[in-house]
């Protein structure tokens, strides 16, 4: 399997790195290939704007995603997004490893998904959901947070995390074709202890030994729907 | 009311600006002060990092909250950061105004909340929620999309936009005190009309005309919740 692994923290020692270094590691052990975009060490530029284009199909009004699907055609595309496209394109499976910044994902990351989740290439017109560009590909989504366990789930005070998580897991990652793994989730990271942390990796290095028999999450196909996109 | 729209959209001549304009006008008319944070156009950094801060608690490691808790007080968060803060704190009312990229906020923008609502102003300890540090302010969600209105709500597609919209209506906006009202929408904005926009420009000048008496979304309370934050 080849592996990208997306990740963003601003801290590089964070326990959110070992997380990554982790993934890393029990996934080339088990012989799989993995690239590592590290979207602060990189500098990334997470603004989608008019300069990420070096010519424009219509250069007085900028729609994006217009823009987005002539020029990775045109190769007017900026270079950084096409570097990650490549390597979105090469991976069988995607990790979004990051802390969770506003119950989502911190700015750098959301302007990866911004930029490099490109119209044409990865949905476009009825290609989403199950028809998404990314179809056959699998996505798992990697966090650390300080909230504990029990203030996330049916009746708690933040609701499921998972419905936090919607516009990423659904609106992102399940838009584009993705199956959608359950998320890995280290809960209270900031104020627990070093043997904490440590049964956090275990439990990740047992997950990912274990991913191939993942049941994904569910969610809508098209074939549930008219051509108009009103439920059958 | 004093009043701050935050605007983040790549393009000055959108459909969101002149939903922007279209607020400054109608509140200006009532006799409100409108501030506008123009993302885009102030080249906003939305990226947290370790260059926030002149000085640092623990130069060695970065907890962003932690340094964020403290630098506000010791003055040694970053200039931009402390002039959003104060237009915010100044503010009655405050509005985002921004286009759906992938279900949620523009990088952008989720770069300003990220940034700007600080731990130990905004939140911190059991200051959350009803008990948020912004308490008594009111917020309005306004939102341009690229999808139509049945392709949302129970049932539909993708579901209710507000729950797509979770993360920042409550667990930003209500996270932090705000009195969260309803999001006002706009359709398949890129495909419609320039009849059709007027009539949501027109729409939203009634909206806005009309706000003192809407009545806030519903979120949990921290009397619903015992010390640790299990359900009572």
């Amino acid at each position: 399997m080849k592996v990208l692994i997306v990740h963003a923290h601003p801290e590089p020692q964070s326990f959110t790195a070992a997380l990554r270094d982790q993934a890393t590691a029990t996934l080339q052990a088990q012989g799989h290939e993995v690239q590592v975009s590290d979207l602060y060490a990189m500098h990334w530029n997470p603004v989608a704007s008019a300069s990420d284009f070096t010519s424009r199909e219509n250069p007085d009004y900028l729609v994006y995603a217009l823009e987005q699907r002539l020029g990775v055609k045109s190769q007017s595309i900026a270079a950084d997004i096409r570097q990650e496209l490549d390597k979105l394109l090469w991976a069988d499976l995607l990790i979004l490893n990051f802390p969770i910044f506003w119950f989502s994902a911190p700015a750098m990351l959301k302007g990866w998904i911004d930029r490099v989740l490109v119209s044409g290439v990865c949905y476009g017109g009825k290609r989403f959901y199950d028809q998404g560009g990314l179809a056959g590909k699998k996505a798992l989504v990697t966090v650390t947070l300080g909230g504990r366990e029990h203030m996330f789930g049916e009746g708690a005070i933040h609701g499921p995390l998972e419905d936090m998580l919607r516009p990423i897991l659904r609106g992102t990652l399940a838009y584009v074709g993705f199956e959608v793994l359950e998320p890995f989730v280290a809960w209270h990271v900031p104020y627990i202890s070093a043997e904490a942390r440590q049964t956090f990796l275990h439990s990740y290095q047992q997950r990912l030994e274990g991913l191939a028999d993942d049941q994904p999450l569910v969610f809508p196909k098209l074939a549930q729907f008219d051509e108009a996109l009103y439920p059958l």
